[in-house]
């Protein structure tokens, strides 16, 4: 869908980094006046609802530099160059909680941000776990503590806020669909 | 909540525009050892459910630059310095949508990208629609297209990708157990 299509008259890189770059770029707009527009690239991501075989939810706690918090998310992780959706959530999930699971089921895909941002997180609910021995470990700059919630405290937690982020939050509601469903 | 505290040893402002602006931390993590941190400054921002008497949702349509496509998202925008979350609500919804409310309530907020943004959505629910002549209009450079749209039809553009960010997934699952309980 391009309805009010906005096309770049130019386009100027501000910052190329680690995770994210920037550039800015002036815009025509459908009424054919020009605007600037502020974007950040992001390689995309995955995020994991892993359900135990008791209706639990694995979830990770973990310090959240931009919101200078910890917050109570489901496992997620970047996409690596090249690396499909799918392998980018079995790494995640065996990284991050150390389980590795029988059924990857894909979920959704959604943009995060996007008024500024391109992220895409794709998301998938994770079944059949087992604990992996000797499990691959986490980047060096990364540390996690792992939280396994019913849908109840999981809901707790997104009224007090331990759980505040927006799929994390998108996860409880679908989870608690998915399991009074299944 | 302060577990694992990255704490910044310097703070270099890279970029500061319009909507964002973004700087590079470098910290210390629990193993004493230090990582970078790009970081997204955000205003924040607001996002709310507009439902109809007839119990359809009023979404609006617009292109996202970031992602190069049109989305149908719940109605939303960005926090003026100073402006209270409920007082962006009313005035977002009276520009994208024409409609006023008489019952608005807050139901969430959440951070959309905590990997890399500091922005947070509040989350209302608008009830009690009634048009306003002469509403207020869109910032110059906005270009909307309201969509009137039962639960049902919430979940077919969810499923055939016109929904696609994570503040209106979010918010079909909540309005549809929300209509549920009614």
């Amino acid at each position: 869908m391009k309805k009010y299509e906005e096309k770049s008259i130019t386009s100027t890189p501000v910052y190329d980094g680690k995770v994210i770059s920037l550039r800015i770029d002036e815009v025509t707009l459908p009424n054919g006046k020009t605007s600037k527009r502020e974007l950040i690239k992001h390689p995309g991501a995955v995020a994991i609802i892993p359900i135990t075989a008791t209706g639990k939810i694995v979830f990770v706690e973990q310090y959240r530099k931009a919101l200078e918090r910890s917050l109570v998310e489901t496992p997620a992780g970047k996409l690596e160059p090249g690396e499909s959706p799918e392998i980018t959530a079995r790494r995640e999930l065996e990284e991050e909680t150390g389980y590795g699971c029988e059924q990857l089921t894909y979920i959704q895909s959604f943009a995060t941000s996007p008024g500024f941002a391109d992220e895409i997180i794709h998301m998938y609910v994770a079944e059949g776990l087992y604990k992996i021995e000797n499990s691959a470990s986490l980047d060096e700059d990364e540390f996690v503590e792992i939280i396994e919630a019913t849908i109840e405290e999981a809901e707790l937690m997104m009224k007090n806020g331990q759980i505040f982020d927006a799929k994390t939050a998108y996860s409880v509601l679908w989870v608690k669909e998915y399991l009074q469903k299944r």
